[in-house]
């Protein structure tokens, strides 16, 4: 026999995509839809005996066909290419997209997934977790992932970046060019990308034997430009006695640039510095950065469909949740160069002139 | 009579956001909020005698507490800031926010919207209108705004900025530079911020008296980089007769200077360039980007103001529209500078020799 006919059916026929089917069909929504397409619908929808499916309709009312994301700010330039992955997997699913920033505040974090979890919503993607996650715990049974970040206990399925490797690019690619003495701009350790790179930095730099100095490591409280240029004036305050600096994001070396110039150092003919995203644009800045390339919009993309699959599989399953890592690759551009000499580096000399 | 007890009355007393304290009265999201506050919550609740407003709760049922924004696309850097200035003033008022990418295409806007719809957003801003919009006519009760857009009728209450004075600027700067053959990569007339960008160019041409040269003047069929790059090659390719581009946006100007390197024309020596918008990381490209600024932010934040205005009005009042025009300013950088001389321009030399 048969199977009984669908809204795809009908979109085939009628040649038009199958939601717009959905809204024809649906009272609430047919005014949007041309009225020849309506008529057409419906009149194709009554041929081949068409009736909306009971067991779809009753899912529909459990759910609101919605996905939260939360980021810590929307306009950091890492973000909107995510949350772009994110929709376009979803809504090709009819699923809507709830948006909230929580400035990487943890209170604000709860209230914005509160809020979300009191709309319904069917999932959430969090861009905004913390390493040592306490609220993860606490949402219970609607789906969450995490993406660019993970949480120290695997308690949601995560989609990271290869940070050991990008980490391992950075420092490889400054050692190749005769840097030995590599400052750190470290990020926040209490977000995994924070953690996770500056602890690559630590073991490449034993394993490639480079000095241990601890005044060459700053830990930034954020991964903006402010913080970069706190952690560069904090660096040179206390030391000159280096000839390159690693940074955890590219807006921490934009700031680190910044104040380079402040000081009269030019990048890269004085200090070498080196970012991490590739953030859009990154290739048209004064200098352009070199830097570690994510793939920002396939790591929402990879969340999305993460999210699906716990919502379709249901809570039943539980298993180890799925940790998805994608590649990196090193991107040199004009912010890094061949150590200049073996002479007392200028830096030193730059330093003293300016105080 | 002391007026019943408020959750802000709760919330001053335990010394937590209001929000907060409506969270830990409802059980379904009181497990988010610790213990200990859902337990002062409750006491300081019975003591008052607090009772959840009925006529709150009924309003709440009507309504979704949700906005739905679109945008063509979440990843051009000119609508995040916008995004966050609109969810800054909702999320204050318990308003979550539903996003929605249509890169432009009118079929997926309507898709969109009726998707909105059917979620029963209470209100829509919409970055994605055209000029002249068959959608918001049809959207019915729900308030809409428009946000950097306007329509050719006012159907709705708009944000945008003032076009026809940032134009006015950047072509005052560019004669006072000693420019007079002044090209323009203007965008699409579709879309109301083309149109005016376009038509002031042309109404200031006029009253500067500066030369008319149909050849001078290139639609982009989008504001992107791809489409400055493919606008740039025509406009050499018909003449090489001006010395400077006015661009309709930054990222049209970001692929017109592309385009210039790649003839071995440098920017400003040969060809001055101005964009507009002033997009994030503008002023460290190379050169640094001489534009129009906008105020994106403050544009969403309006714009979410004028959402709340409207929704709580309701449909009763009806009038002219409200239409905001935000100021803007010049921003003078590198990628402008003095003509050169007037000697037969570089430009036409080095276009002969790349051919």
């Amino acid at each position: 026999m048969r199977s009984r006919p669908t809204m795809s059916d009908i979109a085939g026929i009628v040649g038009v995509h199958v939601s717009t089917v959905s809204r024809a069909l649906d009272p609430k929504t047919c005014h949007l839809i041309s009225p020849e397409i309506v008529a057409k619908v419906g009149e194709v929808a009554a041929k081949l005996g068409f009736r909306p499916n009971a067991a779809g309709a009753s899912l529909r009312t459990n759910r609101s066909r919605t996905i939260g994301i939360v980021v810590p700010d929307i306009t950091d330039p890492v973000f909107p290419p995510m949350i772009r992955g994110v929709e376009d997997v979803l809504s090709e699913r009819g699923y809507a997209v709830v948006l909230a920033n929580t400035d990487g505040d943890e209170a604000r974090e709860a209230e914005v997934v509160a809020s979300m979890l009191a709309r319904s919503v069917d999932g959430l993607a969090l861009a905004s977790s913390r390493y040592e996650d306490k609220l993860i715990p606490r949402i219970g049974d609607v789906p969450v992932v995490t993406v660019f970040r993970e949480t120290t206990k695997p308690v949601a399925p995560c989609v990271v970046f290869d940070e050991n490797c990008g980490i391992r690019h950075a420092l490889t690619h400054l050692v190749s060019l005769g840097h030995r003495r590599i400052a750190n701009i470290a990020g926040p350790r209490t977000i995994s990308t924070g953690y996770s790179r500056w602890e690559a930095f630590e073991r490449h730099r034993r394993e490639m034997k480079l000095p241990l100095d601890k005044r060459l490591v700053v830990f930034a409280d954020g991964f903006n430009e402010q913080e970069g240029e706190r952690c560069a004036e904090t660096l040179l305050a206390r030391t000159s006695d280096f000839t390159a600096i690693l940074c955890a994001n590219d807006r921490l070396a934009v700031g680190v640039i910044d104040v380079l110039k402040r000081y009269g150092l030019r990048c890269p003919d004085d200090v070498s510095v080196t970012g991490f995203n590739d953030m859009p644009y990154a290739g048209r800045f004064v200098p352009a950065l070199t830097t570690v390339r994510v793939q920002q919009y396939k790591a929402g993309w990879e969340a999305a469909r993460l999210l699906l699959d716990a919502i379709e599989t249901g809570p039943g399953r539980r298993g180890k949740p799925a940790r998805i890592v994608l590649p990196v690759e090193l991107v040199v551009r004009g912010s890094t160069q061949q150590v200049a000499s073996k002479a007392p580096p200028r830096t030193r000399r730059r330093l003293a002139a300016a105080r």
